[in-house]
């Protein structure tokens, strides 16, 4: 049953300002707590229904093992309904300790990373985050003002991904600027060079902007490689959705690693 | 003034019902709105705050000339929130007919179209569109499982582009196994072959499945040609989200056709 207690604490997390007071946060959906638990996240608590903790005993008994100090609490779907940040709740509902990121700019080299600059769409985080674990990309590096990783609409959308890559908030310009003459920034622009003929590098950085407004002026001088994703010579549209050309950007690298 | 009977059918095509009741949509977001200004579709009326009708009086004489029934109704910020559709609602709301879409297959001849089974995600449709406007390709082919069209979210979410794409909503088994001689039909499938080493057509129709499910059963013995994005060897990744695998398949096509 749950506390009143508990229901006011796992409510509080539903806002950015007590997750990072309290330093947790909540997932929900099957997919997304199956996924969590199988991660090295630290899992606090479990809200589910019976018909939930019947399904997944076993891989609660294997955490229980890792982790002795896990609470499960049986719950009610309606009680759920009370918790959940979802418009349509799940079956089960995980409060998790939120890890400690360190950004160390030795694990990025040789690699390709992603770098968001003020992406704000909690679904545009989640989707990338998807992509780059697809992709084998393991570390996002967001500029401060983009949307918190740990927002229950972004770790929601990331169907699991969010425990298999790195995220880490810094100050973008300084990170850039440090950074520029170790790696290549590769930025989607609009006079950039098509991705259809440009040879893309075997590493480096891949600088997306915000929904509306792209990558700031203060960060395109920093881009040392300009791409861009062709569009139909006679096509009216203005742009692709981050995400999607995200997508394309890191499906392109990938045929590089892989040739 | 918005009248009580103006804001009650407004609020009514909130539902897809009364949309195909009455055979109206609403469009929200300036970036849409203007858009819809500039195309073909026939606007009823326009309700909006001031500023915005002073800001697009050159449009709007245009669209006048056009449409000398076109209503333009102005309402204050707070008339706007009671009939939006959207949590944040912008300076104007546009209320147009929805085009009768008469699917002819000779027109899908000697082009790349999207072929969408069950897609149900308004976002997912939306960012569809967008993708498909982008890349040159003007009709997409819904199964009468799939979102509506004109539901609020899917129009704010295509930017735009719903007004230059053709979408029709058809028994899709029929469909496809009328078609299935006369253009190759490409999904995307697990045991599909490597995005990177295949060669695609010049022409074909691109198959996507539902956000959890895939392609139905039904459907995956139609599949002339499998394909696969591929990921990245070590990754666990289960899938990529629909409009990014779509984004990724349609720019391949771009590239096939700018050869």
């Amino acid at each position: 049953m749950l506390s009143k207690n508990q229901a006011k604490f796992i409510q509080s997390l539903h806002h950015k300002k007590f997750r990072l007071e309290s330093g947790y946060f909540i997932a929900e959906g099957e997919k997304v707590v199956e996924e969590l638990l199988e991660s090295s996240y630290n899992v606090e608590s479990i809200f589910a229904t019976k018909e939930w903790f019947d399904k997944n005993a076993a891989g609660l008994t294997k955490l229980q093992k890792r982790n002795t100090a896990l609470k499960r609490i049986e719950v009610t779907f309606d009680e759920l309904k009370t918790i959940s940040a979802l418009t349509t709740p799940n079956q089960a509902l995980a409060v998790a300790k939120i890890p400690v990121q360190v950004l160390d700019e030795a694990n990025l080299m040789g690699r390709f990373s992603l770098v968001l600059d003020e992406v704000k769409v909690p679904g545009n985080l989640g989707t990338l985050i998807r992509i780059a674990d697809w992709f084998g990309i393991q570390h996002i590096i967001c500029s401060s003002s983009s949307v918190e990783v740990y927002n229950p609409k972004v770790v929601q959308s990331t169907m699991g991904s969010l425990f298999r890559v790195q995220v880490y908030y810094v100050d973008l310009p300084e990170f850039l600027n440090k950074i520029k003459t170790k790696l290549p920034i590769i930025g989607a622009v609009l006079d950039g060079d098509s991705l259809y003929k440009t040879s893309l590098p075997k590493a480096g950085l891949i600088l997306l902007g915000n929904e509306s407004k792209g990558i700031s002026k203060e960060l395109l001088p920093l881009v040392s490689q300009k791409i861009l994703i062709p569009k139909f010579p006679e096509s009216h549209a203005e742009s692709l959705n981050v995400a999607v050309a995200a997508g394309i950007i890191c499906s392109e690298t990938l045929r590089v690693r892989l040739k």
